[in-house]
């Protein structure tokens, strides 16, 4: 076996982000992921750009090393082949509104009759129970009731979604821990079972020490831009081409910041002198810094302030992430050959195993590409069109 | 067998978020974990606020269900007690920075000949290797340079560290993920493994699509605040006594929205009448819904809005998601009983199982609660001070 998840066999019958994204993460493990898509439109994504060659890039990075096989949900011949694939399979993952697929006969109780061993899960907005299960979920509804859009931004600006779909990707990434671990248990003892991922929890759960602030000292947290609730200076600040991230998170940090300013003084200075007061004068403190930086660019300013013995970094923007050097060595940007599309950058897996890595070699799967090859396996059924 | 992980024993040398969290998510699935800690002082977050009746509210919702032991990892003792414990340990966590387990004469390397079997995850800031490995890791500066500061927050507003400490959050979700999978390979092979996970690499992978922009467009997405980058009016917006969610994907959704503000005209708007356009005119269409809401309450709202058949949602803030009945019938605060901090209320399990569920009942640990127990465990061993 050369990978983890060789042998397995995964039902994906998701659609968009969520699900997809979890099931390539199975699929970068060697499960065999085999996409269920709607006759001659699939997956929806495969309508959203950015483009190469007509492929659309955002399918190409979500879909890859998986299979394409056109359905339609609504035939009865599809259940029929869907069910003989069921025998089979090991794993079924799902995203569509609670519901749908209890109408579509493909819900956990009927094909666990097909099959007692599958590990089945569903992702949704709300969750499969739960007085909003039934509301209709975007990433942007799962930040904003999650907590999390209400946290995020700065004080004097309204909530704020963060740039990227949180609620989707959080969610896809607890669903591959659950199913791991369900697998694990099925491994162990046979059993299969139900898994239910909901994106509002998994947003919930991502604020961490501020439900505890809650639930412990009855304040809600506020926006707070992106400074320390308790370190200061420890933030984002303007140097003269751009921004940069000062970190100090103590005292004996702070008095070499104010020797790399040469501005020792400011140890003294009342209001900054101990972690608990600087925070309380917070602002007036960034503004002597911003001041004091705008003589340098991020650049000399970085490498400045962390010669010094202060932490300190750039802000690196999509792009120079993108084209930065421990990314590539990191192999988080991996090449990939699409027949199609052409040679296309997508990200890597950042789980790096020393003796089953990922493998990303397979291009993402043309509509209904193994159709014919899945329908030839399982008895050599046919479909009416 | 009850739980996923019964019987699976964790060596957890781990501190503060990242490594804590991904061991947590090893607890809550029935493992053993056993944390080692520093002796009189422990993890850094039992001196981390809030707190209740002493007992740090940080600490306690990391490691529920934990046990603690005390060990000097400087002392050759302590190395002969844990290489004792590695023998019959299944999984080793760790998050110092890369080197740290090297010197102490406790990294993969050294612990595999001892039990080759053993799985073996480290979590860091920037990865055990690559060029800026050794760089100190806070979560503000992964956000910096993994690039999702620089799409966060508003246009006019400095690039934005999320409200939450995604760098630490994902790269444990990663982690489990990974460790899951490590474990499942090797309950089919026997063998073991290491394990890399970069928190910049996991900022890194949650940007989804804003990769592929840059990789195939060579555009580096930008801050666009809460908005929608293709569909409008997709954002957060004020009403009289608080933001809401408006979520119109399509034109059909727009003229709902139309007739719901009573404003059928804009619908044939030549800036209004097509997405695009509307998202060419996004700030003029915002100002127009902000002045309609003015009339209106956020409950008010979300309820003309959603009955009028469009998508909308409110904000919580994180008093108003800790009291949500959706949040308890979810299970996604769990009371605790603790017996220094009495009741308190602690993050759920987003993961919801049909047969294995997380089964979160036991509080963290007191520094050294399990000291004795384990070291009588092992071989008598008794420890100089």
């Amino acid at each position: 076996m050369t990978q983890p998840l060789d042998q397995i066999k995964v039902l994906d019958f998701t659609r968009v982000l969520a699900g997809p994204y979890c099931t390539m993460l199975l699929a970068d493990m060697g499960a065999e992921v085999i996409k269920i898509e709607k006759p001659g439109i699939g997956d929806d994504t495969r309508g959203f750009g950015p483009y190469q060659n007509d492929e659309s890039g955002y399918f190409m990075f979500l879909n890859r090393g998986k299979k394409s096989i056109e359905l339609d949900l609504k035939s009865p011949e599809s259940i029929t082949v869907i069910k003989e694939m069921v025998k089979e399979a090991d794993v079924i993952v799902e995203n569509f509104r609670p519901g749908v697929m209890k109408k579509l006969g493909l819900d956990y109780e009927s094909l666990k009759e097909v099959n007692p061993h599958i590990v089945f899960a569903s992702i949704s907005g709300f969750g499969q129970y739960g007085p909003y299960s039934q509301r209709p979920a975007y990433d942007l509804v799962a930040q904003a009731m999650g907590g999390l859009a209400s946290i995020n931004g700065h004080p004097d600006q309204p909530p704020t979604r963060v740039g990227s779909s949180l609620g989707d990707m959080s969610a896809a990434l607890y669903a591959a821990y659950g199913i791991m671990t369900a697998l694990f248990h099925r491994e162990r003892t046979g059993e299969g079972q139900y898994i239910d991922v909901a994106m509002v929890d998994s947003i919930f759960s991502l604020l961490e020490s501020n439900v505890m602030r809650y639930t412990i000292e009855k304040i809600a947290p506020k926006r707070i831009g992106s400074r320390h609730p308790i370190s200061s200076p420890f933030d984002i600040f303007k140097a003269q081409d751009g921004y940069i991230v000062i970190a100090v998170a103590n005292d004996p940090l702070f008095k070499r910041l104010c020797l790399i300013m040469n501005q020792p003084e400011l140890e003294k200075d009342e209001r900054f002198c101990r972690d608990a007061l600087r925070t309380e004068h917070v602002d007036e403190l960034k503004v002597i810094i911003e001041k004091w930086l705008q003589a340098y660019t991020v650049a000399e300013a970085v490498e400045l302030i962390n010669d010094g013995g202060v932490p300190s970094s750039p802000i690196l923007n999509i792009q120079e992430i993108c084209e930065d050097e421990h990314i590539a060595v990191r192999e988080m940007l991996v090449e990939l050959d699409h027949p199609v599309a052409g040679k296309t950058k997508i990200l890597g897996n950042p789980v790096k195993f020393s003796k089953t890595p990922p493998v990303i070699q397979k291009p993402s799967p043309s509509l209904g590409e193994h159709t014919e090859e899945i329908l030839n396996k399982y008895k050599n059924m046919t479909l009416k069109n």
